[in-house]
């Protein structure tokens, strides 16, 4: 059984595929009883759409692949904290658990909106923090 | 020059087509210069994605149309307080206006995230408010 770590591992090969369009790296999948079934990245710049974050996408392909709306038997790894967008959306979507690396201090959801999540979401904070911060370090360092 | 009031009977209207699709009526408008530029209704049953709200749809067509993410020169009309997610879509898209009708006191941005949006964004509240409620409410009654 794949844990945390490789479902992290997978998300982070997301992300440095958005770094690599220009995209603000970060990096999604969901994964249902041991299989992903959706991976995504940022796409915002690509798409020229706002809502075109990682983890929307993630969760529209999501529910496409299991022909539901809800991912109450999913988790959502991302690279970064998800945003209060996103994190209404994971709301929304009945997600049983997020698992995301890198905290974001100046959009992340727990400053803004601390109890937007369902209350039944388990949420697992800083896996492959380094990783994911690096990236997103790199990256901004880089535009500048 | 048309008002508020005559961008939210358009926003009505959406909200009608949704209502008769089935869907939660909810209805938006984006206006940038006295032009309506994105007409949009809740579409989460028939697409089966949690993110396709109005306010989410219009907001990327919008974006479609101006060919720039930003609608840092618009009014977004809606017939229902947003949500969280919703709120956020709006905060990253720099909405000039927000217009919205009836209030969502389980489910809307202000109670959850009263600081998600931009802090630019001025809002108005209580535009055609009886009638955006009294759709809510047939709906509701006529699922029961």
């Amino acid at each position: 059984m794949a844990d945390d770590t490789y479902y992290m591992k997978q998300a982070l090969m997301e992300a440095q595929k958005a770094a690599e369009e220009g995209e603000v790296p970060v990096g999604a999948v969901v994964v249902c009883r041991d299989r992903i079934i959706a991976r995504a990245h940022n796409l915002t710049e690509t798409l020229t759409d706002v809502t075109a974050h990682a983890e929307m996408q993630a969760i529209t392909a999501a529910a496409n692949a299991l022909g539901g709306k809800y991912l109450n038997d999913c988790t959502l790894y991302v690279t970064v904290e998800p945003c209060v967008m996103c994190a209404g959306a994971i709301a929304w979507a009945q997600t049983r658990r997020l698992v995301f690396g890198a905290g974001d201090e100046k959009r992340g959801y727990q400053k803004y909106a601390p109890n937007a999540l369902h209350p039944k979401t388990e949420v697992v904070k800083g896996v492959l923090v380094d990783e994911c911060t690096r990236l997103m370090k790199d990256f901004f360092r880089s535009k500048r």
